[in-house]
């Protein structure tokens, strides 16, 4: 596709659009907007545009498409695969200004917001009202509720409550040429032609820009009780994994972490965090409900197959700060991964029962190859971030001789009937690797799908496939 | 789109591919291929093929893209929106020999099964296993698991456990041109292009004919209450089932019944069930789950918010036998309103607080166009069955007079920011009230993703849109 490069006359519409402080340019300025938080990758827009409203929005896109000028939506920029970057330069539509929570529907259970309220943030509002919206990404201190939709977003609680997915039930959506479109009802069933909602989720804003999202929400679990079990093996560890659902236990996190993770999450937060000899694997898991009784017999049922798979140690979290604080560990492996060392991030994911044959596969591909991983994980879904470490290996290897690696590992995820993303999508960086998991036909249909919303290719080119 | 006919050569063909004993033709042998349960409509295929597996079905496909012959997909024809009928001739397309269940994967909670299979058969395999498949339509005992995906089909556990949407991990799909695609995977999450699992779901058989499904299971509950509440006024029953939920209970079932409906259905099950003095509405209220102790303050909570809206009487269910006569009057009720009477059936869903302002506003609507109806369905979901009588009404009203009430319906729910069907489908009979839903570019936009999937519209025409 040929694209127009942004001229200066095109920037004054733009500044008489929407406002010229919400215009930014400049190579400077436009900095914090050529990246995100993929490896080291850095692609400059050609203007960066923060539209206030959906109607805005529509004026950028509908101009935009007319003169053939690249859209790319950006949300807080914490993606992990590269969806945010403008590899065609044109326009990064920043979402930031989108920050309102509308409406919080508490007969319905339901809230009303935009795209560019932060998670936590979210999550904080209906708590105060009882409710609860659980996914939750390890960025959910700054990610973008947009941007979790791009992606379908996860987090630990996914293995019990679902990924973003199982909360939309209506989008508000502009389309490539300006159009806008609700995409469903807010309602908690929907059988009204061709499911759109489901189809913008996870598509990482080649399809339209989301400006408006109604959420469902759910009963906040008035208790958690939070284990941290030790192995002497990751692959009993991961075994374990499997026998703490075959025991008809229903954990709201099963997390598996390698000692490195730890390790490194502890030397970038500066606390001291023992690992104890003999340690190779741990597993952090969550129960929650109301019924405490019952969650006890849960805790009982669980340690007792952790027992049943050779667990060195469980340490139950006494208080709301140690709980707070095995979290904050947790969701800080990745960028304490990437602070220590250059490293790329895979996103596997297996039926859950093949997770034990998917780690040891990971880890002989890497032994073959000569590099070092750190894994952990999102183990109750059979999702595994495969943190691949550069440590002295050549730029050559790491920036070509990797890919065949990749592709084994990937091929592996396939062999077990998973794939090569869980939660953190295609985006720019996965996209060579999309052929290992599909035909070439699957991917022209994707393709075609993409030609009827965006006839163009306007939004966010050279992602996915 | 201008068809061909399908010729006695052609037809010759077809028995090469797929054995002349598989192939149907002939009036009378096609009769019972030339409805389903939408209303009294009849439309006859030119021929009915059986193909026995994917390769057949890709070939029988790839042959009518070429000659422009028409394929309707069939299940077991328990539809209500017209959706498996062949309006414009061509090929019906029976998937009743896809019927094994291909593996229960009890390591991953999951199951391998092919599209024919009855809903309940599946119910009863996994059940064995320990495992538990939720969705069940009212037509569980001969509804198939495709028909099911074609509509997203719900029924009453939904409001617990989501609709049949809600545990579709893979489908194997044949598009139109005969290519076979796998649409995901089998995890649990899936962040990896375009989610053509979901988008598969719903479309009625208009963008590819499904051959195999992965499903999702979980683990069997081990105990189940169920209550029958009366009520003074159906109002008074549609408030208490918000109550329910804002009191944080979470009922595996919340239906509401009109005593017409039961009335019907006992009549038709020749039963004797009698309605009290003064009862106007029912409530089925079924919780779920393995700790007695924490299900009976469940039953508790409900029954004082039953309570506090008035119930005239709850009546537990004592025995197995009590709670499967209980279920299978409710079960009974779409038949039985068939049975006594010319009828249609409208499947409205609005958010679950807004149910007594639809319920109000249908009966309002009803009483100045003079007709009666018989309300039923998933109240939990916030989705009323609307059983629109014949009684005595002129043809003339019935074929094209009602069409403004049931438009005036429709934008009720629209502005309760409901939709037209929750469960039902759009099919044949409420593709007209599309409009009523989405602007003309929302129809369009679905039209142009059929287009991308099938350029020929072979598949399913008339349907949707």
């Amino acid at each position: 596709m040929q694209y127009n490069a942004v001229t200066e006359d095109q920037i004054k519409l733009f500044e008489v659009l929407i406002g010229k402080s919400y215009v930014i340019k400049g190579k400077e300025d436009m900095q914090p907007y050529a990246k995100d938080n993929t490896e080291d990758l850095e692609y400059y827009p050609e203007v960066v545009l923060r539209p206030g409203n959906t109607l805005e929005v529509s004026g950028i896109l509908r101009y935009c498409n007319e003169h053939l000028i690249p859209v790319t939506a950006r949300g807080a920029g914490t993606g992990l695969s590269g969806g945010a970057l403008p590899v065609s330069g044109g326009v990064s539509l920043s979402m930031d200004r989108f920050n309102r929570i509308i409406h919080i529907d508490e007969r319905n259970f339901q809230v009303n917001v935009e795209p560019g309220v932060i998670n936590e943030t979210l999550q904080n509002a209906v708590k105060e009202k009882g409710l609860f919206y659980p996914p939750d990404p390890a960025s959910k201190g700054s990610c973008f509720l947009g941007g979790n939709i791009a992606h379908s977003s996860g987090g630990p609680k996914a293995v019990k409550y679902g990924t973003t997915r199982d909360y939309v039930l209506n989008l508000e959506v502009v389309l490539a040429n300006g159009d806008i479109i609700e995409t469903g009802a807010n309602t908690l069933k929907y059988s009204t032609g061709y499911n759109l909602t489901h189809l913008m989720i996870g598509s990482e804003g080649t399809l339209g820009i989301v400006t408006r999202i109604v959420f469902k929400l759910i009963p906040m679990p008035q208790n958690t009780f939070l284990m941290l079990a030790t192995f002497p093996s990751p692959e009993q560890a991961c075994e374990a994994v499997n026998g703490i659902f075959l025991a008809g236990a229903n954990p709201s996190a099963c997390e598996f972490i390698e000692p490195e993770g730890f390790k490194l999450a502890a030397a970038m937060l500066n606390v001291n965090f023992k690992i104890a000899t003999g340690v190779e694997a741990y597993l952090l898991i969550e129960v929650d409900g109301n019924d405490l009784a019952s969650l006890m017999t849960e805790c009982e049922n669980i340690n007792e197959v952790l027992n049943a798979h050779g667990t060195l140690d469980v340490l139950f979290a006494e208080t709301a700060e140690q709980k707070e604080y095995f979290w904050k560990l947790r969701r800080s492996i990745g960028e304490a991964t990437k602070h220590n060392n250059v490293y790329k991030e895979e996103d596997t994911v297996v039926p859950r029962a093949e997770l034990p044959e998917l780690f040891k596969g990971v880890k002989e591909i890497g032994k073959r190859y000569g590099f070092r991983t750190v894994c952990y994980g999102h183990a109750g879904d059979g999702n595994l971030h495969v943190n691949i470490l550069k440590d002295n290996l050549s730029n050559e290897f790491w920036n070509t001789g990797l890919d065949a690696a990749i592709i084994e590992i990937f091929e592996l995820c396939k062999k077990l009937k998973g794939t090569i993303s869980g939660e953190h999508g295609i985006g720019l960086v996965q996209k060579k690797f999309m052929p290992v998991m599909m035909p070439p036909h699957h991917l022209e249909l994707m393709r075609k799908i993409k030609e009827a919303f965006d006839p163009n290719f306007i939004l966010n080119p050279g992602k996915i496939f």
